[in-house]
């Protein structure tokens, strides 16, 4: 098995290199299905690691649908390593529900290229100087592992009030809420604003997580059009006659999934008309760094002279999702009730992982961790939009994203986005059908492109097959679909 | 400052040692309150530090409390470490939001020995072998920082089954959700199981921080009365009878804060009553590995053969809470509702710090844990049971912990929990008085305190003191109360 190497002075571990290089080979239809692995035994001996060495790296294998071991017979190329056999179990279920169960399947099938999770480029994470950060914290000892208040720790609080000043947002250390992610932000604001059955207004379309997280405690999300300027306000001001919704949740800038901002004139007349209506706003500010021309915008709740917006925002898109850290500005007293709220769902974050993130950001860290991804981002973005260009067929559309992580695509009238979405994965690359995107069904002619986890090259590749695959389905004879049944 | 001495070679970093020995001196009236402090510059020149390092030290002090500058005339011992002055902001309420609310600042207060904080001794955390762990994860890089699926980490469910066969609880690691602590175990299933206005059965006394939590969700906890075997089962079928309580949380082992158990007959009985009445038992077994006298029992979730038992527990008492670990097995199709509900509230936990833990079960790191901990928090416990003996006032009783952290006192007749936990405070000792832990107010004369944290030389100092009090307040003249007034 020469094909095979290790190098010892790599930080990798052993089993790490040997998994990776036969995943590698895999992937590339060197070892193809049904292929036998060396013995566990003999591949250890000829590389000079332990058995166990090599064992673990099967098991990972195995664990991932690699490879499968047949008891008497040996290890094989697993058939579920090819992209089929994996594709059958996703792709089943387009609405919100059914589409974040697929998110991770999805990563884990080997051969596809993702751009269906709208996450961080992992190998651009700033790992590396968030450990250094955890590192001097050491010597505090039993210290980081006690009881946390709600509200979030004192030093991080500050370090935050910072940042938010960056974003316009004037506020004070003890303004600021620290959540476990913008998840929690919403899911806190909701608890304290909502009963089951009531209404909340959202921007159509609107983020998944949201959906869900509403459609979980009862709240019926209610659809905002656009238009190139943000949500429509004679629409907005339709639903608020309709069905008077709790709040309306909205992201000036860089709003999943269009990656478009709100124009000033539009943000000033949705303050303005919040305040005649008594509306309150939620505002996602997530991704409201990652702006790829020129400097961020200031946060909608920057020009909130009223006190009318609930400003919320993290570091999963900016920094690292797993760190599960958001942060929350409410008007008084909603600010002392989310308080009490996040003392009774789960007590207090973790006081370890807040006060190494507030070292990282009081030393400047998030700043050049910032100076280093959006031109790697911009790049990526400016190539999905020139194959875009290149390689869709006449009648498809695209927005054009100023930043964040994702573009959203409208297929040419009678494609339909779960087909296209099935078929780029049997191809090898994953998207995100956009229904799961909308509060209620329309036609589903969308998908969501993330465009931040691949590599120009691999951006390129996926744009020609998507482009393939939409000129296909539209040579297909089209059905009309609801009336249509075969003949007994 | 001939006084101030400074070790290099310490793992205590400069500043802190600086800190550590201001406070000493303050704390013991060495430096009495307006005493001034050496300039930052003499000093550090005198310890061969650099100015920073006083400086440090000095801006830790201030923010205690213990100091304060006046600018152009020097930094001084603050009033405010006196404890007078820093016990007029607490005891105020004795509400369980009240208490909740004075437990931080209790332990802000430098010259105060809390009994009042039911956490584990800080000095006894095991958080160099955890920080061990965190260490072994560093080649997993970017991984550690990703999503996690929201049910929890794979490894760390796979290492809490293990944990639960020892509770006598057959799970798989499918069958485990992990949880941000118990806490938010206990708001998942009153999001899944309760509406606003619905009524909880709970043990009274009960748990503080339950009381807090249920009332924040707007449902209505009512009381079991108890005797020595457990939860009264006439009162619970009273209760049954009564508001058809959507369920009651139980625990069977140390339960706080009484820090007893329920005998093997009632816990019987108490799973044939809730199977005959269709009631779900919610378990908190958090403390039941804290056993002092002999092996812990078994939870009360190992006799639960028609699946009525939502079980929770979690890492806060065992081992940190600074973790935010709880892990919860409920009956399907609650479990998929719970993980569901996971995923909207904050979609998931910390994948860092649920892969370290991990290892350090994986690796028995928990067993040698409490081998070590257990003999010292039995020695607290004996002679906390022993200076009750000696030093309460005829008409004083107690419980008996066998487990857990807590020891619940019932005063004499006319004396009040409430005066008692002020002029405790004032004489440098906090307890926990006991309305908090009732779900309506009844005569005020409990006090909880918690023997975990202190040294036993502390303990028998803190019970000289209580009994004095208590028979001051014997002496003092009783007023009815409520009829009084003074006369104009």
């Amino acid at each position: 098995m020469s094909s095979i190497t290790i190098d010892r002075n790599a930080a990798r571990p052993l089993y790490q290199q040997i998994a990776g290089q036969f995943r590698q080979q895999i992937r590339e239809g060197r070892l193809p299905i049904g292929a036998k692995l060396p013995a566990i035994r003999r591949l250890a001996e000829s590389l000079g690691v332990t058995r166990l060495t090599v064992q673990t790296a099967y098991d990972e294998l195995r664990a991932e649908g690699w490879i499968e071991t047949a008891v008497g017979r040996g290890t094989f190329v697993a058939r579920s390593a090819q992209p089929a056999a994996l594709m059958d179990s996703v792709g089943q279920s387009l609405t919100p529900r059914g589409v974040l169960d697929d998110q991770p399947r999805i990563e884990q099938i080997p051969i596809v290229r993702s751009f269906a999770y709208a996450e961080p480029d992992p190998a651009l994470a700033p790992w590396g100087t968030f450990w250094h950060a955890m590192n001097r914290l050491r010597p505090q000892g039993a210290d980081l592992f006690r009881y946390n208040p709600p509200q979030g720790d004192a030093s991080l609080r500050s370090a935050l009030a910072d940042l938010l000043r960056e974003r316009g947002v004037e506020a004070m250390p003890d303004d600021v809420l620290v959540t476990a992610g913008v998840t929690q932000g919403i899911s806190l604001v909701v608890q304290a604003l909502t009963r089951p059955g009531d209404f909340i207004a959202v921007e159509e379309p609107t983020h998944l997580g949201l959906l869900s997280a509403l459609r979980a405690f009862g709240v019926e999300p209610i659809g905002v059009r656009r238009d190139r300027h943000g949500p429509r306000l004679d629409d907005l001001e339709r639903v608020i006659a309709q069905v008077r919704p709790r709040f309306f949740h909205v992201s000036a800038n860089f709003r999943r999934p269009t990656g478009e901002n709100m124009s000033p004139d539009r943000r000033r007349d949705l303050l303005r008309l919040a305040r005649s209506a008594g509306l309150v706003l939620i505002e996602d500010d997530g991704s409201g760094l990652l702006a790829y021309d020129g400097s961020a915008p200031p946060a909608l709740k920057a020009e909130d002279e009223d006190d009318l917006v609930i400003y919320l925002s993290g570091m999963s898109k900016v920094m690292m999702p797993g760190l599960r850290i958001g942060y929350t500005v409410a008007p008084r007293p909603l600010h002392d009730r989310l308080i009490e709220l996040r003392r009774a769902v789960d007590f207090c974050g973790v006081p370890f992982i807040q006060q190494a993130l507030a070292i990282f950001l009081k030393e400047g860290e998030l700043k050049r961790h910032l100076r280093r991804i959006i031109p790697v981002y911009r790049t990526r973005r400016d190539r999905l939009l020139a194959e875009l260009s290149a390689q869709m067929p006449p009648g498809t559309s695209w927005s054009h994203p100023g930043g964040g992580f994702t573009c959203w695509l409208t297929l040419p009238p009678g494609v339909d986005a779960g087909d296209v979405h099935r078929e780029t994965l049997r191809r090898g690359f994953a998207f995100t059908p956009g229904d799961a995107f909308l509060t209620q069904p329309g036609p589903p002619d969308h998908l969501r492109i993330c465009f931040a986890g691949q590599r120009e090259g691999i951006i390129a590749e996926a744009m020609v097959v998507l482009g393939q695959v939409i000129r296909e389905q539209m040579e297909q004879p089209a059905f009309s679909g609801t009336d249509f049944a075969p003949s007994i």
